[in-house]
């Protein structure tokens, strides 16, 4: 593994959630291996678990994180080729991943979609920038259409948490007051294709994930039909993929509550919106798993700068 | 103690100010006891010393600490019950302590009060429910009515600079442009409580501190018969407490001069505004403590740190 | 050395260079000397690399840095003496100096100029106040007239990639579309004065640098001539020095084309306007030392920390 930014850069997907299960037995193991290592954490965008999960995880391993909010802490990156920098932008990625990379053992990334421009976000322009010019692993910490860090930990999750084999997961859309982006539904969607579970996606008409994506996965419309007999439920909010980036008329009806969740498990990435993407009924009860969901961030990102760590 | 949030967290002042002087004797004794442990310091609001202080703290115990600026680096945090977060916060308390316990083992916290809903800066709200949510022990690093890790401060400062027993002690209020938190005031009048110390208050009338907090303590409105015959003056302006959180016309010579400091020392818990609260010509004297107060900024946070990890 | 804020803190130019490519070539060497060691890095300013190489030259020792933005995460400094401090700054450099030098065994700055009032810049009130009022070392992280670190990681690299003695080497001024402080071209100014090297100026006319700092290095108002030959060519826009501040009507020509560079290398500080400063079919060539030079910021600062660490 050259990067870690996107769900299909898992080569085997039980092996890394038996090692990320290791990891967490015993997560200081490997504290040797990033010794005199640095770890630099660049958010073009906010952050609170990714940002703290992934900073403990790289201490986990003996590293040393460098972090930085790109627009606050620096200046503009251009993206674009041959451009006149005469605009806002000060500094090309091309000379800045370049430079970064000499400081930096590891480059995590984190820069979220612009929502309008759906071509400009499929071509992932920052994420790919960075694995185009700089000369060191790179890890996705959410990107335009991917969050792998994410969907590593809901697989590791459900993995500890099924009690039959092939336990049936519900990917379902929830309200929500703002457009949000793809990313965790992407990955969700595609690490679950990996695992050996009945997979299911239900969402309102219009609010169908990128097919390419969903591949062969049913797509269901009627919410309380696909939630049927779920083992897990894992929520999530995001904006209109063909109608790129628009909220559509919705349903509040959507949101998760005790009585429609049933006997299953809940899941969310967090944030979440209590009351508005699901009830508090349902986050305040044994049903949820939202909280370990969180911690397993630290197994997982410290999985991923392991396996890059041995590849130095 | 499983928590340190306020003045009254200290069981035995004068066994730990024996102890914070031993730290600051050799601030590196215990520097394998925070080994592989993190702190967390979330900034709700600015800070210089506080900042730097707790951090050095962390780090001569061998802590690793990770800091954040929540409202910059994250979201909006909601603290309401039952709330239906369609609004501007984006994540409850309840999910955001909870997680940040899984990423750090101890979380300290900076949240200033509102200054204009006094119930609510009273209920502590951001404070408690970090106590009430997290599963670590939290760190008031000032909330919205206490400084304690200043207060401990001062109270060791004071016993290292006090050249008789029982000194005389006097908290005087001092003009300020900006209407400013009790905090200060409070802690400082709570751990002079705690003290061998001839303790007065002295403030304009309508800027009593919250009885509560001053119970017994003499308040005089005459300032410069107040500070007849003090060994420390402890100056910081606050807004009224009893017309919350305004600035009521002020005279503008409470401001600490030379003449009437007298042979005391001066203490300040800094920042300062000179030639406004305090002249030029004290702070630039020998009689000005501000700089050692600060000093021991590190060596209060360390013994608390230290008494948590112990705990662990 | 007590401190480096300028590159006349260089007391021998030609032994740094041997001693920064030592580091370079072992750059764990002396991890053990910085151990327990603080380096506090104050930004009043934005950066990229100075903020990330810094750091890392401190790891590389075995220092803990701590990273403060000033303005965001605390408050207004106020520099004037005298003043009342009734205004919008919260605090006096001459306690802030002083605290921070509690809590850091060393200090970085980066403070830029105002481009309005000469006086004041010419004074470097930020980086003179912090050498003033501080206890520890200062080291210069580009002020108002100098950028030492990168002055002398630009002799650093011109000392590695020179392939005759006495090597030519130009300092052009380029177009840009802001006004640009003087601070960068002042001190390779400087540096390239004590080293054995061919050095002329170019710039339009107006643009003339501060002829306190340029001496007797020629100056040429005609770049094509004064590229003539030139081993190395050091592109960098700054206002005007004369019409302080001001950027005057300039001539686009004055960007660094491939055909204008010739066979020289091409050196730049970053970040660079692509297009503005300098064509890509420079930056992307062979011929730019851009990276190189970004990189040795790491041992040029380890260089400086670690003489100064040898001091403590």
């Amino acid at each position: 593994m050259k990067h870690y930014t996107s769900i299909n850069d898992i080569d085997n997907l039980e092996e890394w959630i038996v090692d990320a299960k290791a990891i967490k037995k015993n997560p200081l193991e490997h504290r040797k291996l990033g010794k005199n290592k640095t770890l630099g954490l660049l958010f073009f965008n906010s952050s609170l678990r990714t940002r703290l999960s992934t900073q403990k995880a790289a201490l986990n391993l003996g590293m040393n994180p460098i972090v930085m909010n790109v627009s606050n802490d620096s200046w503009g990156i251009e993206f674009g080729d041959g451009t006149v920098m005469d605009g806002t932008t000060a500094e090309h990625i091309k000379e800045a991943a370049a430079v970064v990379s000499q400081y930096c053992d590891i480059i995590a990334v984190r820069a979220f979609p612009t929502l309008t421009d759906k071509a400009k976000d499929e071509s992932e322009e920052v994420l790919n920038a960075f694995k185009k010019y700089a000369t060191v692993p790179i890890v996705n910490m959410e990107s335009a259409t991917a969050h792998p860090l994410q969907g590593l930990t809901d697989a590791l999750t459900i993995s500890e948490y099924a009690k039959k084999e092939r336990p049936k997961v519900v990917l379902t859309w929830a309200p929500h007051v703002k457009a949000l982006p793809h990313a965790v539904g992407n990955s969700f969607a595609q690490v679950m294709q990996k695992m050996d579970v009945d997979f299911v996606i239900t969402n309102p008409e219009g609010y169908d994930l990128n097919p390419e994506i969903t591949r062969d996965v049913p797509v269901l419309h009627n919410q309380e039909e696909a939630m049927k007999n779920a083992d897990f439920v894992y929520a999530k909010n995001w904006s209109s993929y063909e109608n790129y980036g628009q909220i559509l008329e919705t349903n509040k009806s959507w949101m998760i509550t005790k009585s429609l969740l049933g006997n299953a498990k809940f899941m969310h990435c967090l944030p979440v919106r209590r009351n508005v993407v699901v009830e508090d009924a349902v986050l305040d009860s044994d049903s949820s798993l939202v909280i370990q969901q969180a911690n397993n961030r630290t197994f997982a990102a410290q999985l991923v700068l392991k396996k890059l760590l041995e590849t130095l």
